[in-house]
């Protein structure tokens, strides 16, 4: 359900902390949100020097921008960007003033996913049992 | 005035196709919610496989992430996913659990094109003769 | 604390122009909604010519999405999405109707920059001063 967007200039990660990290914000995801991990998407940017700016210069800051469904509890999101973030730092070895983390939202019903729409917060048990049945 | 951006890893969609799924997805966006096709918008964002994660582990999902105006009718941002969706299945062949379809949205008068910001949902006719008249 | 992305197809802009804009962004963000440019990031995407589409066809659009904290004034978000696509057209030469800027937004508390979760809209002085008292 949920996109996570990371953007770098390039050589910012290697491969390896590339699939570390997106493993961990899945965990992290999962199990803040409730979704299974097969429902978590992370997907990095890799940009030109030339590409990134902070401040008007050439940077290398982790920009990470995630898509959630509108009407988790606000401290269930509060404590999901702030391990997001916390995993950012830990993972990268980046310092956590290089790193911005944004979450994003819609309803819920303004997203389909394997052919679906998306249910509402609370109400992923219902949904994900009707997947699976139509298996 | 909308904006879609279909994220894929590498070689997951030929130029023939991403063309076609471009036309389509141009298509109904013009037809569900009133606007001329030269105001829709479609990118593509080929990544490398260690760029693109599902549950932890390289994927190829195709995620398609658009950008409307808030104050559509609720039915209609309904039907307009839901065509969109189908119309990556068909015309991709990428199965639909393989496929997330999630639209944004803020205000109308928080975009600009063409010089000039855009109308409510509603009030298209209006906004496109002026900029007509002023050509 | 915000992001701005720009989105062309390949060769639209030179990186002069690149750094120029990203320079003029900044200088506006920063300017009317009160946040150091340090906080600013500006990054861009070139695509390739078969991965950009309008109206269904090939095309070379200059699309900037920017992200900004909920509870801006309304005045003040139309000033800033004004003055961001006016210097689109001024500083690349990109006429206005190839020029699309949408501003979306979600709350400060569903950020993290620095390690601390971003301040709401007129409360950026107090965090400031936190931020520069710790280091």
């Amino acid at each position: 359900m949920p996109v996570y967007t990371c953007t770098t200039a390039q050589s910012t990660l290697s491969a390896d902390i590339k699939a570390a990290l997106a493993a961990e914000m899945t965990r992290i995801h999962s199990t803040v949100n409730h979704v299974p991990g097969t429902y978590v998407n992370v997907v990095f940017h890799e940009l030109a020097p030339e590409d990134v700016y902070t401040d008007g210069r050439p940077a290398q800051p982790l920009l990470i921008n995630g898509w959630v469904r509108t009407g988790h509890p606000e401290a269930q999101t509060s404590q999901l960007v702030a391990e997001i973030a916390a995993a950012a730092t830990r993972v990268t070895g980046i310092p956590a003033d290089r790193i911005l983390v944004v979450i994003q939202n819609s309803p819920a019903h303004f997203a389909i996913e394997g052919g679906r729409v998306l249910p509402a917060p609370g109400e992923e048990q219902a949904w994900l049992r009707a997947q699976q049945e139509a298996k």
